[in-house]
């Protein structure tokens, strides 16, 4: 049985190891900094689907399909699908999991899904509920586009504040600690709770998560009586270069100073400055994929020790949206270690 | 921890007590049959918000604090909150999750939803990462029709096989095996996949979710060993009167054979013919207020022995649909019993 910390916190008695992992994404993302990381870039963003919908369902199927096939599994071994995107009614995952035949728990976080998927796997796993579940997380950047700011084919022009909807999707496989050895385990989880500072700009989400990543990450801290120090890093999932300097003021108010140097912002690292993405990357799929490229290989490799994996959502709809409402941001957090077992 | 039974099902070791629950509906549902069981019947559908996104926001938050009101529990003694709806983005949970301030998974499996939150919660509370969590959904007639069908203000006439949305919340607090003496607990939970039949008619939902309840009702026979006749009851969401007549057909194929007094539509419950529902209700706030209304007090009772909740979803979008695609149709099912503690 899980040992609860404090409010939020759930520390796991038998931490679920990561089996394996992959991550796809689109041209944009390949061209990036982290290009050479991914499992797969699709050239064509289409993937060869008449729509930008099945494109994105294709992609999230990929990113898990990859991710049991690395591990030398067969989808019937894998006892749950957990995931989501950013899509009405979880377009992108639901049809994602028609096609795959694994019994499916739909999650809907906004851009915290990973992170929302990976606690709940972790949590499901600690109960012996399951041995093997994926936790899987996808967004496009034309279905995110045409589905919550403008169609593309208008040439909107984008704010600096604004940022680029990621074409990627990350699948981890979690399984119950089986294997000995040197393995990434999930050891702790905070469950975030809506957070809103009232902004209503869709072209500044950082601003409107900001609030929520530091809430989860003060809670975490607090529940589990760690520092930033515990950490190699603390990763937030799509803040972008406004949210991240608002969350490190944020953290300052409340008495908690990260080095930069111990922070890392999916948004900021999937792209770089040349590549007109302004505040930097956005959608489930840019924490998922980095996440999958960069961060759990480099706690495979041994480069990282411990992470604190920080996926924040802006919980808005169009609907919402329009009706003069705000946009509540969500965070969850999940800890990450590379332990001998 | 739990014993996986066949490919989809987990017997809980400590199955979790339901603590306590509430069910909040519209003036139709409190009309209808089960009129005088609902813990608060909104005569005003609009529950005085200026839309009806809010209202159905504001119908969640009352089924949600009724619920924890209850148990004589402040909503910080609750340590999770898991639920949904069927808004974009989960509109009306998201917004309604800002209010309670209590962490907040959301999910998504359409009408499947209050059955998805029930597994996902009983599975968090078997790990421990929990002691106390509420499992929620809503839906609402109005931000249904706007969203998936025609704006009201047309007068669109609805064919026979239509099923009209209930306006309508319901939450259960589910905590772990606590109280000694006669509980309602949750022993097993068997969590569903994808199933498409080809169905793309968005007026026809109950024979798009009829394969997928067959699919997890006999998957949840096979893997547990035990025959429709282990249950009062075999309780679907809201296959409606097309939908249902499906299942029995569907079931038989599979050498399965249930008892039409064994065997309950949530969909077929809560509004009489009289109320010119046409093929009945539908909606996540169907099963969960028929659940909370009728059901967990019939076990309370003692009327009620062992049921099998299968609540139904599907999983479909205006853009999916739009784009030609079918409706995909998905089941959980939570076994809920009575038992002497």
């Amino acid at each position: 049985m899980a040992e609860l910390m404090g409010k939020q916190t759930a520390k796991l008695q038998h931490p679920p190891q990561v089996e394996s992992f992959a991550a796809c994404v689109g041209k944009k993302e390949g061209e990036g900094p982290l290009g050479t990381l991914f499992d797969a870039v699709h050239r064509d963003d289409t993937l060869g689907q008449e729509n930008w919908e099945k494109a994105e369902s294709a992609l999230f199927a990929d990113a898990v399909t990859r991710c049991i096939d690395k591990a030398g599994l067969q989808p019937q071994q894998v006892r749950m699908l957990l995931g989501g995107d950013l899509l009405n009614q979880l377009a992108a995952s639901s049809f994602a999991g028609r096609e795959l035949g694994i019994p499916l728990l739909g999650l809907f976080g906004a851009c915290s899904t990973m992170a929302e998927s990976l606690l709940v796997g972790a949590m499901i796993l600690e109960g012996g509920c399951a041995d093997r579940v994926v936790c899987a997380a996808s967004s496009h950047f034309c279905t995110a586009e045409r589905q919550f700011r403008f169609p593309l084919e208008l040439g909107t022009q984008r704010p600096p504040s604004a940022q680029w909807t990621v074409t990627g999707a990350g699948a981890v496989l979690l399984r119950s600690m089986a294997q000995d050895g040197a393995q990434t385990v999930l050891t702790h989880v905070t469950v975030g709770k809506p957070v809103d500072y009232g902004v209503t700009d869709a072209n500044n989400m950082g601003a409107a998560m900001a609030p929520a990543a530091c809430a989860t990450i003060t809670a975490h801290l607090r529940d589990t009586g760690r520092s930033p120090e515990d950490y190699d890093l603390i990763v937030t999932g799509d803040l972008g270069a406004v949210g991240s300097e608002l969350l490190h003021q944020l953290l300052r108010e409340e008495g908690i100073s990260v080095a930069p140097e111990r922070h890392l912002d999916c948004g900021l690292s999937i792209f770089s400055p040349q590549q007109d993405a302004h505040a930097g990357g956005s959608g489930c799929g840019c924490s998922a994929s980095v996440l999958c490229a960069k961060l759990l290989p480099e706690l495979a490799q041994g480069k990282l020790r411990r992470i604190l994996f920080v996926a924040t959502g802006a919980l808005m709809s169009t609907t919402t949206g329009n009706e003069g409402e705000s946009i509540p941001g969500i965070a969850h957090a999940a800890a990450l270690e590379r332990m001998m077992i």
